[in-house]
């Protein structure tokens, strides 16, 4: 069975929508594209869905070219960069070549990039700037209050629009919130808006999510999609809808099936991450928290104190990462350490132990492992962790893990992080300490 | 005049490269598309100018048609995204569908996944992974050492290839180093190599180097190329040559004019990090390293231990978050952080004396500041941060930086634990204790 994962969009043909970026310093990698997803997160809550970003060089055959080719399939082109006086700046000059059009000089734009740049002696009728008032005869402005170059809005067929926007973020934005957005929601959309929700896992397998909501996955409204990254799974319903209360009408029970599915898995929801859903919930429960790390070596800790507010509920941490440092500042026995090894269930008890005495909080994990790529052997292998929580009650909870030693270093280590502060939120979700 | 701006690149109509995002969740806004900036960052230093990047939706047929257009045009298609486990990745089976193909089963790939996810018991001759052993007969597979889903080389018609790569970066970015751009490089190359040296910089900006290099930033082999990211700025030097060591000896004297510009700031060469080059000096001076930290908050400590090899020098760290930590671990007299308050140098400078005390390690760097967003005050504003670093003769070194308020709390640690290594660099640098 084929999923249709975007049955939501707008299938009337004369309504699709194509974002261009223009620039070769994109091409080059020398920057990262970040207008495209600006506007394409506008567009979604505008209810219009593009089915094709492209980004192209500057180039005026190909441009143009490029502009030609997308005039036949969509109905609105988006385009950002290419606006600035350099030679190298050229989409006006090629949207106008793709429908054969003269561009005009409009006198009032001149007169305002004179205004803008007042006081500036080296603005005469010979600046390169001039360019910046070249217009198709019966293109709309579009007026840019941050910067000297406009956009247009152009229709150069009955079928198609296209607007321009400069590619500096600041600029581009403006605009679109000044003038384009009114444009678009007025011309191209249908009334309705998209609304996402987004579910956060952990301690369970993308694939395994998948297979178990299957059914919801062929879902036209909302949608269902899953996604994965390092230690991290998440899901996002998302729904067409007159407007936000209603979009999140329909999400409501979508979203309450999918969570009580998974009642244990299910962390929390859009920008919520294991560290912050740790400090909310400490904070709530007035407790402290502390860390012993060995292999992990601050990235535990580093993981809470991201959080902002993080300093209500973390005292410190320390990051034994020799042995001698367990020894002398945890208090674990030198003998554990030497009949048990490092990395071993007694010694991670041992540091919570001593941890707690220490730094005298509510609540203590403690992690040693082999992160790799040395350290292993047969018996204790590289992705071998050992934590330790402790809490309020003194109650210890020991953990063990093996992770594949496919995995590098950096990989073991932020797996390990993710399993104690998923191990220490499933104890506080079973616990009322 | 036009510049030119990548006049290594091959115009060879045949060899041709274009870039393909497949991912709804880009089109929809949720995700900025690094990826194409590091693949097309990654083509510049093989000399292969790719002339368009394009964005599509996980909708087979609209995918599927796509690939057939850009096999017109193009020899080669570099895509990422579409290759995981569920209904929705859906690349390998639209570029089969493209060219008629069907796909078959790989016997030995599922076995590989198997072993991948060992002690998973839910893995059964009916997961859905199972479609990640599907590829056309006659394709190369590219390994993918950090995930289960294999990428692939596929030359559907004599004058056209594609490669597949996974959305997650590090998967792509390991199966390009290990596979991809070596593949690229002997079959999309005229015949010639390219061959690039990065310089790492620390303690300098981008348009700073730029100036001062203007005149190199024109040359045509070796080409000259600055990237700057947070807290980080690199040039990169790259030749055209007949084979490594002509290019070597091309880049060589630009690469000594550029470090006897920047005697102090270049501090490391291609896949260096300062914590790496820390490591390094540190291990060759047989002293040992640990930290007293407040507002990194265990970042610093994380860069560490994130390069193998650093339990040879690294010991441990206090994240002495809360102040009744400083003082009861650290020692840090009360009285202290009454009058001059946590966030001070003479707190810096006491948690410093402490650590080394506590841990006794040859060098020991002490940080305390205000991260944001809260905590900032008139006298002591957010990014206000002081460091502390004591070394083998006891002589302390201070330093006092002020973030720009702007950025938010993640950079601010971001930024002092850069300037934490890079003083300690400059310390050792210029002291041979």
């Amino acid at each position: 069975m084929k999923a249709n994962l975007n049955p939501l969009s707008n299938t009337n043909p004369k309504k699709t929508v194509e974002v261009l970026s223009i620039g070769t310093e994109i091409l080059l990698g020398n920057i990262v594209n970040s207008n495209s997803q600006w506007i394409a997160e506008e567009l979604s809550a505008l209810g219009l869905n593009h089915f094709r970003q492209t980004t192209i060089g500057d180039n005026l055959n190909r441009i143009s070219n490029l502009i030609t080719e997308i005039s036949k399939r969509s109905s609105l082109l988006i385009t950002t960069g290419g606006l600035g006086p350099t030679p190298d700046d050229l989409t006006t000059e090629a949207i106008a070549k793709a429908f054969n059009n003269k561009l005009q000089e409009r006198e009032y734009i001149w007169n305002d990039i004179k205004k803008k740049l007042n006081n500036n002696s080296s603005i005469n009728e010979n600046s390169i700037l001039k360019k910046q008032c070249l217009f198709p005869e019966d293109a709309l402005i579009i007026n840019n209050p941050r910067g000297t170059a406009p956009g247009m809005i152009w229709k150069p067929t009955k079928e198609f629009t296209v607007m321009t926007f400069p590619g500096v973020p600041e600029e581009l934005k403006e605009m679109w919130r000044e003038s384009g957005r009114e444009y678009i929601n007025q011309n191209f959309s249908d009334n309705k808006i998209f609304f996402s929700k987004t579910l956060k896992f952990a301690g369970i397998g993308e694939s395994k999510i998948a297979e178990e909501i299957n059914e919801l996955l062929s879902m036209r409204n909302p949608t269902v999609a899953p996604y994965a990254n390092i230690g991290e799974v998440k899901i996002r319903i998302t729904a067409k809808a007159k407007n936000n209360s209603e979009a999140k009408r329909i999400i409501q029970p979508i979203k309450e099936k999918i969570i009580n599915k998974f009642p244990t898995f299910v962390f929390g929801e859009d920008r919520d991450t294991l560290a912050s859903v740790i400090v909310s919930e400490l904070s709530y429960r007035k407790q402290s928290l502390a860390f012993a790390e060995s292999c992990t070596g601050g990235l535990l800790s580093s993981f809470i104190t991201s959080i902002p507010g993080s300093s209500k509920v973390f005292k410190g941490s320390i990051v034994a990462y020799k042995n001698e440092i367990k020894n002398s500042i945890l208090n674990v026995p030198n003998n554990l350490l030497v009949t048990h090894g490092a990395v071993s269930k007694e010694v991670a008890q041992s540091m919570a132990i001593g941890l707690q005495k220490l730094l005298k909080s509510d609540w203590g994990i403690a992690i040693s492992g082999i992160a790799g790529p040395e350290g292993g052997t047969k018996e204790k292998p590289i992705g071998l962790v050992y934590i330790s929580i402790i809490g309020p009650n003194n109650k210890i909870h020991n953990i063990k893990k093996v992770y594949n030693p496919i995995r590098n270093r950096i990989d073991i280590q932020r797996l390990s992080v993710n399993e104690c502060l998923n191990s220490l939120r499933l104890i506080l979700l079973s616990n009322k300490d």
